[in-house]
């Protein structure tokens, strides 16, 4: 076989089986994440918390096996954060595998998923956080994304003109998130995705990348919005969030979640606005009797918008507004706001980076705070 | 070093180390299953369940260290069903090693094996869940096989004649399983195993894979019987199954397991058989006081058989009988029987392949059921 | 890119990338691990036990990124030994990775490290689990080391004359040990450590490796001091052991420890010793109304003292004396001394050996003991 040469973050090795009967790209990553951070009581910053860890590392597979038609992906993680959130659903064993996932290509522009995969939700979520603009995700994300689930999912992609794009996504999955071994209680989920690249499509995939580190010479512009219908869903955040406890075993009921989102960058400039909504058929969850339990479905709504430039030498400055406003009679919380100023360095693009950022919270309910995160990520 | 040419499911890489001090083949599979089933009540399917997980996801590292005569295998599983079973008595951590052992050739046909590895049991079991005939393995399996343990193996084989092989296998091990970090639980298990082959050994290792891929073409047989004494057991499988936990420690008696087996391969047509037998001294689980805990050990015997035959372009149609059937005084358990038809197509081998089969159960008490399973297997 | 030439022992991969962009080397080991020990009851040897365990499995990655002055390391580890220790610190997922630490060579002899590694502790516990003269490291180390943490440490060195070199580190990290996901608890520790080489630098970094392998021609010292400060420490040895939970939380207290080390080779012999020794602020764990709650910091000292000669073909005897003397009217222990034999075979050095050795336990309070241990070491 060939092993290909690669440079610094394109893969470890990039194997080339005999007879092109496979490739295999081999990466891997860590990132490094400082914070400290302060509550806002009346104005004075009390309660000072400080926090370093290891905040990703990954293993990565990817390639195509027996034929060019047949791709996979299998990501691993072993950070504990990304371990975590085991329970019998898991067989009490942590959650290592991230992705397993087969691509079938087996018609035209139709490709086939089936595995654990990232399911066609927010853009956000489906950047890699390898690609972040940011330290880390926002609220809204923590608060409404659909991430990973085991099902198949359709794609296809259509010109509708000579650079007009359009994809379509269609995915049924188990609908209580990954690594479940126990089989799939409640219902199924149903996800269905559109996207529109009115400019065609981005130059390496930059629409699920952030900043615009190719500094792109015409502008490109991607929207999307996804539809998630949980069918009998069993956990607080549709396949996501606590598991519905009640005295009779899970609490069931239809969870509905939609996403708004677009990705617009030129020369340097970057911009993603993202509009998340959820709601459920009866988002109290009760016992046999009729009593609730304390646990409600996250029913809500977000915003989250940034947006960045890309300096000379690849230094970046950016800036981002969240907020999560639950149905503050459901849930009993309140809006909290947040605005971020990112500064980011990047070395080796997304692969060797520092980035840092300076959040400012504010809480309709209790004490908002003041964080500060310094992050260094490196992917091979 | 030298990366010699590999084909896709004969390694990712296959190391040779600087003047050939040593070698490394690194392997690497996934399995993708889905499962429906129902609960047949009196001739109604009700209560269904379906399941999809990713069953396996294993990375293989094998060769030899410093001499041809040194051999070893590390099986890491990353799944959630392969890493279950914790407990305080792998100090809580998940069981990632599988295989961890070194061969060591000392001597003409001796072989020394010792670390962690498959014991010489059934042949269903020995044989690698890459490399089966269905879906999963049969119900014999899961109520008898004694697995892996850590220990030692000593290995010999002989040629009776021209081509009758004869193999002998004796092996002492911890007799809890694998992974134990807490030591020897109870005494150790000494297991045995002959095997014949009348009309000499299988091209390829095939009486230790499913199905006749190869479409072997003079007829081959093995023949296997295993004994296996686990001295003061611990568990309510010999060294599998759940820990006898009493007021005053674990309990303890012996436990002796029998296989008999049979493996058959001719221009397509393969058969495997397989009978199961388990004993123990006191099977009823007992305080101190004498009052049962309400554990038994899982005594009974069992039975396994199953063909197929390979069609042209590897499509495989197969069939299975297996029982179970524990002794229902002790276990309270009554007669299980499955019969199973199994369908697949061998892409390329074991190593890329889809598998199905639609297995009817019959339960002597409560009901029986039916259930259908899809699995995608790929390894490189 | 370039994969280089690799003995056994010098990474299964040496990996050159693409205009050097970066370089990594993979390297993998197994120590399988088998005891025999015994209680001795007033002379007489009771309550046998036995462990046979696959002690350490680990993958280990490192090299250069982007840049030779940016060295990174990354060691996980996958037996259930090296995973144990989660909590809910830990968020309950196992502690895989045992380092991921970046080495910047920012300015001439100046390296800044940032990431989790292990601290510039008692020379014992810096030499690799893998480089050890016996089958494991002393009780001296069990009972006082301060092993990995995150945070960051500055590193330097300098010439003093010729040939004696100078070592200084200096480290900041949380103090709660490896893996912690949930923030810094209590205070942060701070570590100092020096080092002299009267008679200059080690050939092969053999001051931080048991046995004289290269027997070396010259001799060849290291002397080390650590100063040791856990403001606020939340664990009963400092950054390790037991969280100190009271009825209002984490206990918080001062804790400091000290070591003296040195390390001499000279054709063969090899000679090291260490002292430590930990002292709290108030080492008596208290709830809120000041009761005790029976933990106790594991203040006190200790000694270990350890010597070997190599034969020829590489055959070593070794001897080794250790003690551990808590503060009795604190801790509630007695003295206990180990005086142990031991017997190597180094067939490639540290990268294949088998590893024996014999331990008389004398315990001051309640009984001693006797412990034979076998162990066969394989890295790549």
């Amino acid at each position: 076989q060939e092993t290909k040469p690669t440079k610094f973050g394109k893969g470890i090795v990039n194997i080339v089986g005999k007879d092109s009967s496979f490739t295999m790209k081999i990466g891997a990553r860590i990132q490094i994440l400082g914070t400290a951070a302060w509550e806002n009581k009346d104005g004075e910053l009390v309660n000072p918390y400080s926090n370093m860890l290891i905040r990703r590392a990954r293993l990565k597979f990817d390639g195509f096996a027996f034929s060019p038609n047949l791709i996979y992906k299998i990501e691993l993680g072993f950070s504990n954060r990304d371990m975590s959130g085991s329970s019998l659903y898991t067989r009490d064993s942590p959650r290592i595998i991230l992705d397993a996932v087969m691509k079938w290509n087996f018609h035209e522009n139709f490709v086939l998923w089936f595995g654990q995969a990232k399911l066609p939700g927010n853009r956000e979520r489906v950047i890699s956080s390898a690609n972040l603009q940011f330290v880390d995700r926002s609220i809204l994300n923590a608060g409404f994304n659909i991430d990973r689930d085991i099902g198949v999912q359709l794609r296809h992609h259509i010109n509708l003109s000579d650079s007009f794009v359009m994809r379509e996504i269609v995915a049924i999955s188990q609908g209580e998130g990954r690594n479940i071994t126990e089989g799939n209680q409640g219902g199924f989920q149903y996800t269905g995705r559109l996207e529109f690249l009115p400019f065609g499509t981005f130059p390496g995939k930059e629409d699920y990348k952030g900043s615009d580190l190719l500094r792109i010479q015409t502008p490109k512009l991607a929207i999307g919005a996804t539809y998630d219908f949980n069918n009998n869903a069993v956990r607080t955040r549709s396949n996501m969030g606590s598991f519905m406890i009640t005295d009779d075993g899970l609490y069931e009921t239809n969870i509905s979640t939609v996403f708004v989102d677009a990705i617009f960058k030129y020369k340097g400039i970057s911009f993603m606005g993202e509009y998340a909504y959820r709601d459920a058929e009866d988002p109290i969850v009760k016992n046999l009797d009729g009593t609730p339990t304390g646990q409600t479905v996250q029913v809500g709504n977000a915003f989250n918008l940034q947006s960045g430039y890309l300096f000379k030498k690849n230094w970046e400055l950016s800036g981002r507004y969240s907020n999560v406003n639950y149905n503050q009679e459901i849930t009993g919380k309140g809006l909290v706001q947040e605005y971020t100023l990112g500064a980011s360095k990047y070395i080796v693009g997304h692969n060797l980076k520092v980035q840092s950022d300076l959040t400012y919270i504010d809480n309709e309910i209790g004490n908002g705070g003041l964080a500060y995160r310094l992050q260094f990520e490196m992917q091979f």
